[in-house]
């Protein structure tokens, strides 16, 4: 069948069913009309059109090898350095289409599982491992098109250093039996965004320093499957209106806590378990990383773009662009802006081969973005709150703009080259973007995308190849003994 | 009668039946009873009742100088510097009980009646100036305990430096007839927090660079003046729910566009009018900085003693506080705390008689606190969403708590010291304080407190008595000639 | 006898003739005459005169209980609140004597002896401590007005977290040997300031994670005891020409390394050995932190005030005063010179009496100031450094003054207020105080002067009281669970 | 004859017998044998010589068009992408011989001659411009490898907004005659590097916001000229010993005031005159900034690279490489070098032919790296202090090491894993890197190299094509009407 289109993917996911729980309420019903699902899932849809729209259809789509049929770019594996470039114009298109606020549009997803089956020669004739089931099953979800949400950390319970769970029952979750089946998973993971909302569910363990057995496994399995459960958290749309609530009526994706209640894992699923050493490396060694971030990036240099516009909307707004620390805000978010496409365009101009036969981007600009942006991104909300200042609180609502106060709403709240009414939009635009429930939870998302910025740092420093500077400062002294 | 307690309070503010717009309805019936204003009121009553409890009178009134009667603290003029503590002592009390969360207590606003009122005299002898008007309605004031919002800026149409307003309908508010009865005003002004549920509404004319005649005036008039309209923003309560919304729940205070429809201020009640020269200086050279800073301050410092208990709950419940870097962090709250609270004390300590025989703390102090503070705070609000991580969007609501989802909830949201529900509870305040939209228009209130930042530092420089140690300089270097 | 005058402090010194050691070549005749120490001896001399100088003697000196000598005030055991403040207010003669650039001005370590003293009875029943010794010392040096240098650390060998010493020859000073004289020591401590140009060097044991038993002692020898050795840095005077040169030909204070040689500290002068447990907790239990803080922090405020003043006279100079970004850059001086005036005050005000009879200042806000005070240092010199720009740079020497191109100087040279000499002077200043090798030792000094920044943070979030926000925070919640 | 060698270098700059003034002093005799200027110039040489070692050559030099010599690459005029490669080998070739620390080798004013060359048909047609003269000097530069300093800017007497200057005598170099032969210039410029040290002096207006007349004009005269003269600031060379200054006794450039003492600038020298418009347009119209940035970029990467070698060697000394804090701060510099190196290397990538048939490298990448490398650059001084901790003062000289306190040295100074004398040299490096008097100019050096930042954050501001984004963010939310 190969890429599906909006229709498509809303009658796939309706007709799942999956266990989803807000507000203390199982969903039942379409989850398609549902209030706090409704916006995020036609936002999907219209990526999913986006697709097969014969204006972007070739852009976005590749010739799936095994079937002819055309494939979501997101699904391709790299083979040269254009192929790179293709799959980030994909990237590109998607995040334009809701400016980059979508922060688990499908392409991020379907290149993770492409990255970790282009890798599976990696768990070859290790124990417990079974890369041809990851290969098998990309295909599939190539094939079909399949969206996924995945849980890769545990529950934030004790952060302490030294910590073990000890609970008799499972917090974390584990494989508690292993039949002729399959695995049997009891506990829970975070943070699975879009949770219930997806085909599937992709389970890794990820960034752990230290594994237990029972907790080192990766699989995935359908959205439905018998004793999965999706807890959301407190839903952050404000409203339906879309004057009102631009970005939280359309982009709120909402995370949630993955339950798995004695989930049997079939083995065809199963990649691996019981193997803690895999679990630790093999999302390093795999080209996980590298083709990852290039489509994160990618996405956050849209939306960085998308904050520039609103910036300087403001700034025009209510005339502030003439003062000189206004201009130095906004070209805090140009630089910014130049700084993620060049380390973005420098790992892929310095992409290589990999073992594996992919085109890696190179991988220290991307860790240098990756470490950069969760700090810019704050930032960049702060600037915007600065720019607008008292603006950004006085923000009446559109159902005001139809009121009898209508009037003094046009007069009193108008901008120096604007009406009271785009004004008004453009002031909640920026509220939405960084003050409301949604926004804050946005910057919360960008400044923890990556995990912790403190293990990042040591990373970056451990990685990088330090040892030709220190030589050349040991030979610029002349020292008698090198390193 | 003297200090009001609560049930006077709600009924006053009830009977005013001002005119309040919401969401584009005009609010009706008991404005107590009405979703988006009754937790504020509540609060505020609050407030009234303890001063008049057998255990907080004492210390938070004092005897009417002509009625005898018990008076709010607030409104009494310090003439020592014991005075200054008791007031301190009094500010404290009411910040505590609100946790530092109304910005606009009501003696916020009795103080700066108070503080104009004791520097009446600055106005005698000048041009369209009623000195008198002023003193006679802060004892009115004093002695109805009448409470107020104030509207000091005008509409942010265009911000430009050299804007000048050339709208043929006024925008700004402005004087458009002086008559017999008094001066009538059209237009609009900014930002009045608490608009509509006051028994007053306070004018001044403040810190613009270049003042047109026609807006420079000064004035108290009851909040249901006819028309006098007072046009909410939307509302920030995220629900009633104390364990969902423990803050945006209680402390919502609401900020209003004040319109004058042809407000007819009566003579008795106009303090000055069409004086630009007075308009300009008469905010400076009176006490109003002074003793309205030592009452934002106290709050301030309430407020931050607030954030650090959340903090330092935060990092107990997940077990974080052996990191060096989250006690680093906490560390940054604690400096500031005890920065603002030294800059208090020794703004108070160097207080010294005015001309006006009044009390006056020392001002470069609490110029210091009002320019570092903005700062902090935005500050302290990213420390704590750094300390709680996933935590503050791992948040579900109280009604998935009392669900039959209960059971999962409270193992895998569990702390380490703490239940899920605690644990729930802990990050759902941190996130209503620094997340919600409640808690970043706090953060907004608090930047824009004092004004633009940019000219509290400059006006911090101008003001600070530098000659000395330029001399010492100079007298080190021998410099021919001094300055 | 009592306080001494200069000439007294210089024969004294010169009299020692201790072992000193300056590039590679031992110091011979009268210390005071050679280039590397002359200056800093003759403002040492300087402050002495003025203890004695009859318009200060008696804000300098206090009457010696035992003797009836006058004695320096910094000798003085505080015992009321009125005693800090005379204390302080002699530091402040000292420091603005010297514009605060000498770092151990005598009032330091004096207050440190006076301050270990004064607690004394924490040593009382415990193993190998002799508090009256301590305390008979403290009295002789009162009496003799004897100066300071002191070593507290070992040498930076090696400074990871595990690192166990296990050279065969000591390198961190160690007792080798017990004896009926004494206690033997061999090995180095860092980084005695001043070293060699002191009566004696006191030695105590600070801050060391883990002691070894052998490393725990505190004593006072005189300098020129047999087997110690000072071994000088590179000096940082930059030449004789105070118009060149105006900080460094007169405050450079070198530091040395002082190495013993099996040096005999006979019983009579050792305070304690061999016990490590007393080595960390007397530092921490005593006086010490609290009284030498007073001490340090006036003089800091006191240079702070002169970094004003240099930057003042700069914007002056190239009339930039007008330039917002400039005012805000001051302003931040100002605002970091205000922070410690009230931190100090507070402290002050909230003295109290100690176990051992002792007024002591209250620690926090010392201790806050102690972890802002070294990153506040660093950014007064980058603000020079910016208003300078250009001109920090473009710094002749007097000789170019007196030389035939005087004229080209005098014109192209001037400043708007300033003829091209005062100019280049303040220039030069500006240069020496923030860019020349002694400037920048002043940076480094001041940045580390309370110890390792990280760990002062940590200290102040392990002692502050967090335990009343919390509970407030906990009861504002209704936690079921306190902690 | 083309590309010369040191030795030809050194020469010619001893022929032309420039009149330098150093701490009022003429310098006599042959300048490369000044202790002041033998450094620099030995290193010069060695710049020369290696464009001619057989080694190199074919990378740093290319055939002359003309005279078919080989001619140094700097001075070849880039006409597609892979020029631009070439041309950044050959900058990193000579950067890297000088670890980035010669700000002015020759490259970088070849370059700025060359780009302005290109350019020259900007002043086609133009009033008092003359193309022709600079195209013709351009060549004879390049074929006898002339050597440059310039000066592009006024003395800073007084630096207020609305500053005119209005001295008798001219202070900012003026024409205060037109003749026959030429134009005169009498007056003084700012800041010229190796000024003395040069073949040739190049002088253009730039940067000035309202030129005057007399004072833009654009010329090259030979630094030997009649009437010129150099006037040095205080030297920052510590010393002979490489040991002790191991950079500043190679490395100092020296800064320079130039006065023109009525100066005769013959015509045929004179590329533009009396021309403001043209003073401030050719600047930015010309490839001037797109090819001078790419050289310094090329050199500050390679300084940053230096940097970060001793930032790691420093850790890897005494052993704190494990430390959480340290991991982070090398991690800043690594990350300050990998966004510098995106930014060239995308300013590269989209580099394009000019309307004067130059490949033109994009300059707003370069324009954000300008931005960020003078902010970036402090931090890494500081860095560097912060990981050197008490080591950075603790630096004996070279003659201590070679005393009888040898012994003493070598013991006491070891660290983790260098000896003592290598441990020193290390530390002295590191010292002065940031904190010598050489390393602290390097630090300012590079903070105003591309000028004033406010108005380089305001040029990026105000150059930056926004639109299409305002444009995206207007469409998003249907304004009505467009900006």
């Amino acid at each position: 069948m190969g890429a599906i289109n909006g229709k498509e993917f809303i009658n796939r996911i309706n007709q799942l069913n999956n266990e989803v729980w807000l507000d203390g309420e199982k969903v039942e019903g379409l989850i398609s009309n549902h209030p706090a699902f409704k916006g995020i899932i036609q936002e999907k849809a219209a990526l999913y059109d986006l697709q097969l729209d014969p204006n972007y259809k070739s852009s976005m789509t590749f010739i799936s090898p095994e079937s002819g049929d055309p494939i979501g770019l997101s699904y391709m594996q790299p083979k040269s350095k254009e192929d790179l470039l293709i799959r980030r114009k994909m990237f590109e298109q998607w995040a334009k289409q809701t400016s980059g606020m979508m922060g688990r549009s499908p392409d991020y997803l379907n290149t993770v599982l492409m990255a970790f089956a282009s890798s599976a020669s990696f768990l070859d004739g290790k124990e417990n491992c079974f890369p041809q089931n990851l290969i098998t099953f990309y295909k599939t979800a190539r094939e079909k098109d399949l969206s996924f949400t995945h849980t890769f950390i545990s529950p934030q319970v004790n952060r302490s250093q030294v910590y073990i769970e000890n609970s008799k029952e499972p917090i974390a979750a584990k494989i508690v039996e292993v039949t002729n089946e399959g695995i049997v998973i009891k506990g829970a993971r975070l943070l699975a965004t879009q949770g219930g909302l997806t085909d599937e569910v992709l389970v890794f363990s990820v960034g752990k320093f230290l594994f237990n057995e029972e907790e080192a496994f990766a699989f995935s399995i359908p959205s439905n499957t018998k004793g999965l459960k999706f807890i959301c958290r407190d839903t952050f749309i404000g409203g339906t209106s879309q004057f009102d609530h631009p970005l939280s009526s359309r982009f709120e994706e909402m995370d949630t806590i993955v339950v798995f209640d004695h989930v049997l894992v079939p083995w065809d699923r199963v990649f691996y378990f019981n193997n803690s050493e895999v679990a630790e490396e093999f999302v390093n060694q795999s080209s996980f990383h590298a083709l990852a971030k290039q489509q994160v990036l990618t996405r956050q240099i849209v939306k960085t773009e998308f904050i520039l516009g609103v910036a300087q909307l403001l700034t025009e707004t209510i005339n502030v662009n003439e003062y000189q620390h206004i201009q130095e805000k906004v070209s805090e978010i140009i630089t910014g802006l130049e700084t993620m496409k060049a380390l973005l365009e420098k790992a892929e101009n310095n992409a290589s081969i990999d073992e594996h036969g992919v085109m890696r981007p190179d991988i220290t600009p991307l860790n240098v973005a990756s470490l950069i942006f969760p700090k810019m991104y704050p930032r960049f909300t702060e600037i915007v709150q600065i720019i607008g200042a008292s603006g950004v609180i006085t923000i009446p609502t559109e159902k005001a703009f139809h009121s009898s106060i209508k009037l003094d709403l046009e007069q009193y709240l108008q901008g120096a080259t604007k009406s009271a009414e785009d004004r008004v939009k453009i002031f909640r635009l920026a509220w939405d973007l960084t003050m409301s429930s949604f926004g804050t939870r946005e910057t919360q998302y960008e400044r923890y995308f990556f995990g912790d910025p403190i293990r990042i740092a040591s990373d970056l420093y451990k990685n990088f190849p330090k040892e030709q500077y220190v030589n050349h400062v040991s030979e610029f002294l002349h020292l008698k003994n090198s390193l």
